[in-house]
């Protein structure tokens, strides 16, 4: 996110990221989804990584790739287009086995799970950028939760991942 | 703010900062306001201060503090109730010579600065919980800027300091 919150620009505008965007710095994203076995990912954030990077990004053919859509599509490789209850999804996943499960965006996927408190665990990249408007990655009308502090780590670009998990 | 950018409950309350109250950890306060000659505060801000930390917090009879009030109130030592305009004040102290000028809140004080483009340097206090609702630091419709990140810090507590200069 920006410094003051947001994801995007109105109009789905995510030109912002470039502004951290370097040749051979992945922020730690190779190494992190070693250790997932399924992720959940927006519609939108996939349209825009298939364009931006490619769909091999997520589905490595190794891991279940689901992504929520209103919109039914055929699988393709271990990519599943999901149209059912995102919630039910998560709390079936997390009831069995298997490694972490990484949900990345879009906003409305991240605040459904934060209100039924699904996640563990948060990497919030702060981008040194105020936008001043645009689509906020935290809406009003969660529940309070409490967090400790992990980690944190800066990069070059001025990025800074903070790292904490939910305490309980 | 905490991670969620809520600088307060509903109804001002301030509860959370007590998650990262410690005994001997003013959190660089002392040492930065150190360069500073003139602050500036609103005026529910100051209140919240004087009551739980005392007048001296803000006013050491070396600086001028400017408390943003729509109140007139007679001066107190080097305190003045101000209920002028606050972007002319800011760029009426910002052309005159003198050390650093410090802005600590609240979000209304803040959001006006930086529409006008007025705040050169930012220390966000990131405080590791989520609120879910509340008074937001950065509102909505302010032009875009771009920063520099200078230093990052994190405490024992969990509060982690963003520092950041406005890049022109």
């Amino acid at each position: 996110m920006s410094l003051d919150g947001y994801i995007a620009k109105p109009n789905d505008d995510l030109s912002f990221l470039k502004l951290v965007e370097k040749e051979g710095e992945d922020y730690g994203y190779t190494e992190f989804t070693k250790t997932v076995d399924t992720l959940i990912i927006g519609r939108k954030t996939y349209d825009y990584v298939l364009k931006e990077i490619g769909s091999s990004h997520y589905d490595n053919g190794q891991r279940d790739v689901y992504i929520i859509t209103r919109t039914e599509r055929p699988s393709v490789g271990k990519t599943i287009f999901y149209t059912g209850n995102l919630t039910e999804l998560v709390r079936r996943l997390k009831s069995g086995s298997g490694k972490n499960i990484y949900c990345d965006g879009g906003a409305e996927i991240i605040n459904e799970l934060l209100r039924n408190d699904l996640i563990d665990e948060f990497t919030i990249s702060v981008i040194p950028i105020l936008l001043g408007e645009g689509i906020r990655l935290f809406k009003d009308g969660r529940p309070e939760q409490q967090l400790e502090l992990l980690n944190t780590k800066s990069f070059e670009t001025g990025l800074t991942q903070l790292l904490y998990k939910r305490k309980k």
